[in-house]
């Protein structure tokens, strides 16, 4: 008998086929049993019927527990009254393993309850809508890229030297020397995008940041592209496209999932170009309004993130913050050397940031001193300054946190059920 | 005028259009100046023509060097004599950056000297063909995986334990903790086995190794598929089925780049199902009649590898290796339970090993007969147990190693060159 997957069941009405998978849930009513089989790729009602009080299939029915593993093989059969609209009329049973006393139940259990059974807790309903949805944003990102001639150039994780500041870096040996995991890839994302035109890597990052908030994660993925002879307003125009891209695509292909979390899908219909487009000032003066006690000069934390996030139906581009604020590469502003050609975006619904991103410095003598200012060890930077010695070309590029997109799409309240296992503050298991 | 890529260049025949580059080679005959322009996509001939022996377009490409940046401006002409069929008549330059000295000229340089200059040496044609197909690789693995239901599953980085091996382990401090970068997200992929059915993880992984061989890098990007109820054979017919699909979809799609790196493509069309399948114990005799000196119980290097793999036109499996040269979670042969039902896959040519897997144990009370006898800490593999207790079933996947792959499929002799920037034995810059 053939071994089908639940996601295909309606290609196998009227045959007879088998199923691999796991007891999600089971009932009685009257001479029927139902199991409700999940497989991975679905949840399929089987239904076992006997005319008689007594039948060996109820007997192993009494026996199965909630995600014992089996095989099922039975008639497929459309039938409205299921949920999903299939149903297996059950022929035979084979109990592979019974799971004696599965720790999540229906009832609640608190977070850290689950969190110390994430590998356990995936196999919720929740967390597979959400985390399909991860699984078609990351495709979608994909898609987007090569489907503009990017070109994928994976960045190295092991660095000798820092990206985005010294004070969030996780260390290692490498042999006689110290290496640092990678926070960002663009600074190799610079060299290939010299090479290649427009490239993008998307990878693992790393910031042992010792926040514990709802939007950090010590280790995360993010999509970084970068474009050489592209300039502030172009990365700004490519970031839009991408997240336009991405928030239909989940539309598209995911419905069904957004359905599960209950996530209203208005909000996401809205998401198209142009998105509002406001200065660091902009945003500054917005925050006095609302009452914040913030300075020109001052770095935005979550809480001036979220208002505004709120101020917006779209994701809002920020623009121009103070240089001081931002990373050494930053590309000055002619019109006023003190800001950066950086752009931040934010999402709506108070998600906050979700790309970062600007133009970088291509003058040699110009980043030399910043790289001084910044005490960084220049032999460590000497591959960098070359690609601004040799047909140094104004470059930019963004970084596009996965996790935090996928919350906004998801409308989660934290960025910790995104990503199969999470890495946060004191929490490494499972 | 509209910018656009050489790659495209095609569409624009008649029209003028703006090239943004680098000069990647020159040369003067007569009146004609030629430009070959790298704009990362392409390179294409440009051609200033003056009837004049003067002309202000003749002075700035006197002045143009190798890898100096600039932006041409001019009509697409479709020329056969012209390499690649097409040129642009230049009407415009524009001089962005002069790149003086730039290191690495047509004359041949050491390996040692183009490693250093690896961000540079990113920009040379070889490089281009072999990172192209490197891409084409990691799409057609995506493809083949997401076209088959499986679920992108990314597992994590940082690891309380190790999965291949205590001794190759890069450690780094998790606050209070150690971490260790992951060896394999197979552990992890066993959870959203049973989670999801079937899953693949794709990233980067790193074994600390003190080997400098052409086959070896400290960071490499590996795909692992597994899936839940799948025995041995099941995978190896995936694995056959991966690598033919990735072999034919290079062949299809990155013909231009196997012919500039001068890849005969016999050998690769060869590439088909089924292929040969031998166990350890035949690989052992192989070996003995070759004049090796080996008994059964060695593991295999290199060498062997190497010679296994020259004698078969096909990737060969070789299966069932003894228990003890395997990992602690290998599923012992029911009918020896010295051997293990694993398989490797050697890539011929003597290439050697592209992919290695098999199945993993199901039961709980030998896993944990294992985990003891590694002297594993059993409270970090806990939530491995927990796989084996609530609804265990036999499941499989395997890694096949991206870098080892391109190397192959390129025909070239060292892994160093199939990844961006390489990490080696005592080599992380840039």
């Amino acid at each position: 008998m053939k071994w089908v997957y639940i996601e295909d069941i309606a290609k196998y009405v009227g045959e007879k086929v088998e199923l691999r998978g796991w007891v999600y849930n089971k009932r009685s009513s009257g001479r029927v049993r139902f199991l409700l089989i999940r497989d991975g790729t679905g949840i399929l009602q089987c239904t076992i019927f006997s005319p008689e009080k007594e039948h060996p299939l109820f007997d192993k029915f009494e026996e199965l527990t909630q995600e014992s593993s089996l095989i099922v093989r039975g008639k497929v059969k459309e039938d409205k009254r299921a949920p999903g609209g299939y149903e297996l009329e059950v022929e035979d049973i084979e109990i592979i393993h019974i799971a004696k006393d599965y720790p999540i139940t229906p009832k609640p259990h608190g977070v850290s309850f689950l969190m110390d059974h994430r590998h356990l807790w995936l196999r919720s309903v929740r967390q597979h809508a959400i985390l399909q949805i991860r699984a078609e944003v990351i495709r979608a990102i994909r898609d987007f890229f090569d489907g503009r001639g990017f070109r994928l150039m994976d960045t190295p994780i092991l660095t000798p030297s820092a990206c985005e500041g010294t004070t969030t870096l996780f260390e290692t040996k490498y042999f006689d020397e110290k290496a640092y995991l990678s926070q960002s890839g663009q600074l190799y994302n610079e060299a290939t995008a010299m090479a290649f035109g427009k490239v993008y890597c998307f990878g693992p990052t790393f910031r042992a940041e010792k926040s514990k908030t709802r939007r950090h994660l010590l280790e995360f993925w993010m999509v970084e592209p970068e474009v050489a002879f592209a300039t502030l307003n172009d990365i700004i125009e490519l970031a839009e496209d991408l997240v336009v891209y991405i928030v239909s695509r989940v539309l598209d292909k995911r419905k069904k999932e957004l359905e599960t979390l209950n996530r209203d899908t208005k909000p996401l219909e809205k998401i198209a170009k142009p998105f509002p487009r406001i200065t660091y000032k902009d945003a500054i003066k917005i925050l006095k309004e609302k009452g914040f006690k913030i300075e020109f000069g001052d770095d935005f934390g979550a809480p001036e993130e979220t208002i505004l996030s709120n101020s917006f139906e779209k994701p809002v581009c920020v623009t121009r913050y103070p240089l001081k604020v931002k990373a050494f590469y930053m590309q000055p502003d002619p019109e006023n050397p003190d800001l950066a050609l950086c752009v931040d975006m934010l999402a709506p619904e108070g998600y906050g940031e979700i790309i970062g991103g600007g133009q970088r410095i291509h003058d040699y003598d110009l980043l030399l001193q910043k790289i001084k200012e910044h005490n960084l060890p220049i032999e460590n930077y000497q591959w960098y300054l070359d690609l601004r010695k040799y047909g140094s070309v104004p470059h930019a590029g963004f970084g596009l946190g996965i996790e935090r997109t996928v919350a906004w799409i998801c409308k989660i309240d934290h960025i910790r059920e995104t990503i199969p296992f999470p890495r946060m503050l004191y929490r490494m298991y499972p």
